[in-house]
């Protein structure tokens, strides 16, 4: 059994990790850390994982941790994993990072949509950026630390790929991604007027619509698919409800394409993987249709008229699009079957 | 006081139309017809007009209607209105049809997008199309059938009206319209599974993506204000909330503006119109502003980096987008005050 | 014009009667008071409020506003309006204060319940408990300081008035108040972990179940209706959405009577009550029938099996549980017909 | 592997089953029956459980059904499973119903509640009622034909059951039991304007207030566990979310006890039992808490002003409520670990 720990056990990704590795065959929690509820047992500040045998919290000693852990899921806020990767590292752990620290390939560009320094630059280059289905296997052979994406950029990720990597897309226009999100994105400790319920409740709004920081994020990973930098338009909006993200993807084709020949182009590409589905053409998912599962549901099709590809997909922004795509990439590093412990099928309705 | 009845009372829409009305200081609600439930008193079927005097619900006599009515609100389904209003008309009484019967100029294209062949197309030209802030004061005057144009066609033509009419739109871009829509919009006889609480609460999902209704008349609004035919990409969503629409518009811009200029830009276009309220650069209004309210509020952005405008409309979609602008319809109509009768202050929280 | 001022004008009881002042025809609304946000335009904090004639939010100068209004609401924390009243009434205004400041009539009572001590205790008495319908109409003539009541106090009391009035109620047995609110209840600065959206949304719970304040309250109306003191077991509960409260009250019964003849009791009590209608037997009301309105709807029954009155009672608790019955108790207070400036349909769908 | 079946396996409580069934180490799904969407394969009508693999669904063809399936589970209205019984039974096949067929002991309580003949009166004392946790496991050794409860019945009598026992009501006393539910447990078929999305989207309502068929079923678990008939007064709610039903129980005391012994008695009642919790005295459930988890959290108290006991618990309907507590129930059938297939931990938020 791998030993597992999580720091920021309390939030809202990480108690999800905590409900997926309870139900994993080859792993052994050992360490909860909160650093604000520390001592606590988890079931008394989180109700819904009573009835589960798991470790009190702890408090955040940094330096114990690899007595007890072959690997850390760190779903601490930005700017804290970077603090210690480097000593964890090099105590022999694994890391597996929910933050945006290690996601961006160029410190100049975090920098910039952060602004927080980054305290080290140099492992960007060894952290494997993990959008499963985007990455080879290979290159978990070797890894030692994985940025997990963040949830917009794996909606939108996996809704483009098919197209970049085809070449499908018109070079000199403008990808629009209008993205759209369930609140529980926001996370457990944002406890601000903005997020109460009588705020979000039966409304719904853009945010950070001039500059959200999923756009380069979104960009690079376009980048290595194309080959070449290019620039989208991402806005993201706030859904009354808790889980969910759709991503709706407006791509400017370069020659002109059926919806079944689109359609081809996604059930190929995404032949074999599990957790992807692609739709008929002209069937668009909805998000209730992977709430709770590990699954990206992902519906094509052409408007002729402005000879455009609208791809749409949903994820659940606490799996796939967090603590799911987590566990996922902890099994390709171990070597795992990729569905290990996730769940397929969503809880509906 | 001016005789007015409402055939289709019991719909969202009609009974919106009642509960204004009963507010109105130059009106006289004197007949409520009801194909579904006459005989019966509103308020058993509709408990939330309770406490208002009201006619009971009478049966669909289209003959006698003219003795006891001078203004008619039709509130029927698309393919209702068109069957009556010659002989309305000829009867002496007018007309604001909230259906999308009268709202395109071309019968033709109407037939290709509606499936269902037009009864009067002589009429379509005489129809005066009532998106209030679009249309000039005197052509109400001799106005006698009033088409209420579509929920989302108000919002996107509103937020779209200053920016074309400039001629800052580059010519050979698509404008993307990204709309997300409350489920009211459905009407309240769509009693099938797919619009059930169950189905569609804590769920967010497009529907009509490669072709819904409004497209052409979005794009006849669009032709109107540009002075030639245009293109433009419409995808809808239906939100898990009842009342309010927020439309994304993505429009690429022909040379450079900032945010200041197309905010300003807008001040001015709107500047004196109570119902439109334009937001200060990078504020971005939320559906829940302007519900229960016959606002649209209006927020713009530029993306430097893409070069587009952003501009993102609410209203809220039984008002404004319907009962609301009918009622604001009548004003015009009657060269009352555009305000009376209707709330600028919306319902919050 | 009776100029008013409103002190806590921002939170989600002063913005509602900055709303329904705003279409009040003997009113003009002179001074806003934010103690948080002054200096700021309300349509800059509320933009729900946008588009209409508004003073800026002013700071908390107590000396200075008699100089200004002759009528304050105010809609601050327990424990803020008895630090002033006194010296504010001294001066001339009049009060309407929307805590629980002045509705218990026993200063111990309120210690013992709110664990503050009182700063006014002398004044209770003379603070006319405003619960209108309860309320002779001839105690306003003198009245100078109103104490609105609680929203569960105000469902309940009107659920059971006719009952406990007319001496139907089992004296041995317990009453059980079993009441459901939305969140609106908690107030605009409730910005704890609790009342996040990816909290409530989906769930359902009971709160202060032991010991909510609203007991006593409940209590001492329903003594001074039965002229003896009495016990009620009241348990609160938390819903899933905004506004509205729903009392499902049970009654055990003296002597058997049936669901008509408890019906006809109600009908009676209420006749001529233009805010609140009383429901036929069998037909219970939802909260969604008063939304946005000033009503209170009522649907009574009797459970033969168990000898039972069953009451149901609805209110939206921002506006007959708050603004709009202190618009109601201003309307009384000045001698104005008791519905002006209220609405009485509501808001729906 | 034993061979299931399912007869409904389209409704919320079917595809709830098949999902489940789906992570059951020791089953194999044969047979989805749908008479409605027969010939279709599951994932286009239900793409939630896109992924799996599974059987296409098939038309009811009732004697071919035993060459298949060692097991069925019945998921059909209320009516239907009688109709076929006694011929399953003969051919060798386990049944466990969903439906109030063979809940209830007395045919003419059955008739008169449910307005039915009963079709095969003789099986109802040989079908074993199976609230698991009030149920003796040997109970199970030689049963056929499981009558799995109703979702109000299995919070409210867990609720119940140690009170009961324990003897501490009061005799006299009436039982209140105040319930809410989620929309979901009106099923997907009832595609009625009452269950429409805007109908009950924020706004809450008692139903069947004076008449609800869970009734009788409450009351037979009660004498059941009280060794006398008795009477409670049971009120079902709607809450506008999907999932959930809490059980707010209010209980007379025979004799005074403290909230720490009330909290004791629950204790032990349910030591070692894995999907019941009892919480610390004072702390109650909200219904996110057990959100797709097959457990039942209780909490209580004394309302020692009233002698009162209040005892609150929670289900998800679809879960512990249904298709949870009839995996529970085939678990105990064959004799397998209580848990086997069944999730503890709940999806919040």
């Amino acid at each position: 059994m791998v030993k597992v720990g999580i720091v920021g056990a309390t939030g809202y990704t990480g108690s999800e990790l905590v409900r997926l590795l309870l139900g994993h065959p080859k792993v052994e929690i050992t360490t909860l850390v909160s650093r604000s509820e520390s001592g606590r047992a988890i079931r008394d500040v989180l109700p819904h994982l009573r009835g589960a045998e798991l470790p009190p919290l702890s408090p955040f000693e940094p330096d114990s941790l690899s007595r007890v852990c072959d690997l850390l899921f760190l779903a601490g806020e930005n700017g804290f994993a970077m603090q210690h990767a480097p000593a964890w590292l090099e105590q022999g752990m694994k890391l597996i990072d929910l933050s945006a620290d290690f996601r961006l390939k160029d410190a100049q560009t975090f920098e910039s949509w952060y602004s927080i320094p980054h305290r080290c630059p140099d492992y960007l280059s060894e952290a494997l950026y993990g959008l499963v289905e985007l990455t080879e296997t290979s290159r978990y052979e070797k890894a030692r630390l994985i940025a997990n994406p963040g949830c917009y950029p794996t909606a939108t990720g996996l809704a483009l790929a098919p197209l970049a990597q085809a070449g499908w897309i018109a070079p000199q226009g403008v990808i629009v991604v209008d993205a759209k999100s369930g609140v529980s994105g926001a996370g457990r400790s944002k406890a601000t007027t903005d997020y109460l319920f009588s705020e979000l409740n039966d409304n719904f709004k853009a945010y950070n619509v001039l500059k959200h920081r999923h756009t380069p994020e979104i960009e690079q990973n376009l980048q290595s698919l194309l080959g070449e930098p290019t620039r989208i338009r991402f806005t993201p909006h706030l859904i009354p409800m808790t889980r969910g993200i759709l991503s709706t993807v407006y791509a400017p084709l370069k020659t002109p394409v059926s919806s079944e020949e689109l359609h081809s182009l996604y059930d190929d590409y995404y032949a074999g993987r599990p957790f992807v589905q692609t739709r008929a053409p002209g069937d668009f998912p909805a998000t209730r249709h992977v709430y709770g599962s590990n699954r990206c549901d992902i519906g094509v099709g052409v408007d002729e008229r402005t000879s455009m590809a609208i791809v749409i997909s949903v994820i659940d922004n606490l799996m796939k699009g967090a603590a799911g795509q987590a566990i996922q990439n902890m099994n390709c590093l171990y070597g795992w079957e990729e569905t290990l412990g996730l769940p397929i099928t969503a809880v509906a309705p």
